[in-house]
């Protein structure tokens, strides 16, 4: 299995060619070198998910991952679920509504007990910021962030530079613009730290109440007009528009169609570019809000190759971060 | 593994030794040989579910399949999930109670999604018929229909038509009664459309405000008197009173009470008869409602065989229908 | 694997190496010799589970192993399966929530269902004392209690005494108070019965209104004064405070904060003390309720080896258990 992108200027650093964390907890934390190490590994679990009937590699078989999702989602849980299987781990779930954190026990106290019964790494996703950062260091577990409130995503970032490159042969010097709610988004950071640290330029678009104030001291651009933004990009990541925070009664924007008239992505915007762009989308989309769904469904889109990569890229950091666990033991 | 029953008249077509569809939609869309075929290669299934500390085999190891149930039915899941686990397939299962479907993501979408991170197979539950067709057209999942609505649920028709064939030796010629709310059920049209196919007469028996008007295009008889249905009949199928729809305020009799006393089966009415019959039911079983305990539990019930060959049965369906995935990676 | 503990006074009957049940319902229905039996049989698992990446054994590969949850237990069920896969088995879970309950089937036509599918081994939580006595009486199900209402969780009692022992050396002459509601603890019932026949003195400590009437008639001190209590004892197993059962309006005591002033578990209180004493929960904590966060969390606390050892104790029992089913087939 080898990697045929040119990294002549991304070497490794001679010797280290394991990866040096034992938790993934963020891209803000990594070096250019782990990131295009985990992107490197992924490849091949790409080429193994395609394999078709023999889609099961026992590398980690005796190992035991849980993935304690405190609050739901399927996509990214059925993701790391068959990240992990086919690795051929032993798998348990647990999800917060059937769970004892209702009967009143704290974050480190169940976590605790799930290590007590000899779970080598934990897959979370948990609705506060932090949340990982504050696990790992109470804890011992081997702590991969599947989502920790507004913070970060990082397998989500990992995925989408994984993408890109594939799709355009390099992240270095492309220009993406991140369109939408950036600042309930854990996507989105994690996406500008790592497209940042890979060497490209990313711009925020979307109307004033959704971007962070001094979101600029990251070292990225802000427009609040999408057509500018079309007019500047290479690819653009189109946010979830979150309609039950919409619904819940706490508007960030008159109305959904105002949003759309002025955020949304159409064919129509498209092809009033002098120039192909390359659409993703973290998922699961309001066809017709943030993207219609003939952009949605286009030759441009790479949308389904996120979702496809995104067991990869699991793959790879749950198998890097299996082999600190190996050691130790 | 050998299949012993006689199948002069039925021989398969010379050369066509394996299921020539990508899909399990219906038993309406199969040719009576190929049911036939999946009859006799559940019977391997029946052999080794019952094989004691042993049921396992590693046939389908690599293959990942999803049990996407946007309804809920555990009896149904749990089969389909041994069917699955027993074949070595990587299994991971998906309810609508907890998924992105509440987020408004449509049903393509979540399973374009599904295939993405490469899912060989859907297995789905899904409330509108037509659901698992609709789909099957749209995407490239090999799609097993668990129950779609009120259409077919065909797992369930094969089912039926082995246990009787293992009760009675064989399906051709025999006389089987459907009995109860055949409006509303997917088991009785794939049990109509896959008896018919096999040979037997079929009759459906219920108050008139619960079979469907011109059912009888489909040739089956029509009977609202129970005890003359029963005499007619070989086989009483005794489908479930949905207690849900009755209190849901949408009562399609008077009451309950009624219904037990004309549409119940008790041993009364078994011993009024001038012979035995084998009673059915695809459970889960209201006692003393559609049936009394006396029948469930009797001698002629084969109710538990119905659900011990489910599992051999969907093995048979999952393992056939996996032999084009594999010819295709 | 040998077990170095001596065992001169425990020697198994000769000939008799196999564990001679087919249920685990309680800890009331076994020898002396059988616990110890279990609890020797577990150490290895213990060792097994240590091991680092490698904890996994195929010797249970091919058996099926149900986890019906008719209750709710995060910990209890992740446990449970846990050992089942790391046994080798292939495991489903079911959950009440769910299921055909709902739809008004009864507990032994569910599990007979279950059993159909050509499962071995049901592990059962249910609300209603002797749902698993009941169970293992009218089916042909191998049962283990994973706790029946307010009767017993045997392999809690199990795990329990193998801690104590881990900690101590023995748990023969040990003085050992359980300290909360023991009216509505299984946990405190199964301890009871497991720490008696090991050779242990119990007794229970609370308010009159959580201590059953007659309790003295099982051979238990009964003590309302927690210094005192603490004072005679070794180890000090502090029950679980049920606060949905305070909210729900049937207070036991009146208020919290006067229970934890007065059977709360503090550094103080054990400062006060002339000697050392083990500290046991079983889980979830309150912290500050029953038991401060610095005595859960002291060096005297083996809170986190009793949830460790449940996996192995569990293992254990399906292993033992699966014997006799293998021997069946």
């Amino acid at each position: 299995m080898t990697w045929t992108q040119p990294f002549a200027a991304d070497s490794f650093p001679s010797g280290s060619d394991a990866f040096p964390h034992k938790h993934l907890l963020g891209i803000a934390s990594l070096q250019k070198w782990e990131i295009l190490y985990i992107l490197k590994e992924a490849q091949q679990w790409v080429v193994l998910n395609r394999s078709g009937a023999a889609k099961h590699d026992d590398r980690l078989s005796g190992l035991t991952i849980i993935n304690a999702f405190f609050e739901n989602s399927t996509r990214t849980r059925l993701s790391f679920e068959l990240a992990e299987k086919r690795l051929g781990a032993d798998v348990v779930n647990f999800s917060a509504s059937t769970s004892s954190v209702k009967k009143g026990e704290t974050l480190i106290d169940t976590v605790n007990n799930i290590l007590a019964m000899k779970v080598d790494m934990v897959v979370m996703r948990h609705a506060s910021p932090g949340a990982c950062q504050f696990l790992s260091e109470r804890t011992n577990a081997v702590v991969v962030n599947a989502g920790d409130g507004t913070h970060e995503h990082p397998t989500q970032g990992l995925l989408d530079a994984f993408s890109i490159r594939e799709k355009l042969g390099e992240v270095k010097g492309k220009k993406v613009v991140i369109v939408g709610d950036i600042t309930h988004s854990r996507d989105a950071l994690s996406n500008i730290y790592c497209l940042q640290k890979l060497g490209a330029e990313v711009m925020v678009c979307g109307p004033t109440t959704l971007i962070p104030k001094h979101i600029e001291s990251l070292g990225v651009k802000v427009e609040h007009n999408l057509q500018r933004a079309l007019e500047w990009c290479d690819v653009a990541n189109m946010l979830r528009i979150q309609l039950e925070r919409q619904d819940a009664g706490i508007p960030y924007f008159p109305s959904l169609r105002e949003y759309t008239e002025l955020f949304g992505l159409t064919q129509d915007r498209l092809n009033a570019l002098g120039k192909e762009i390359v659409i993703m989308h973290p998922g699961p989309i309001n066809r017709g809000v943030e993207i219609s769904s003939e952009v949605a469904d286009g030759n441009n889109s790479i949308i389904l190759n996120q979702v496809e990569n995104g067991v990869a890229v699991r793959m790879a950091a749950i198998f890097l971060l299996a082999q600190g666990i190996k050691r130790v033991s």
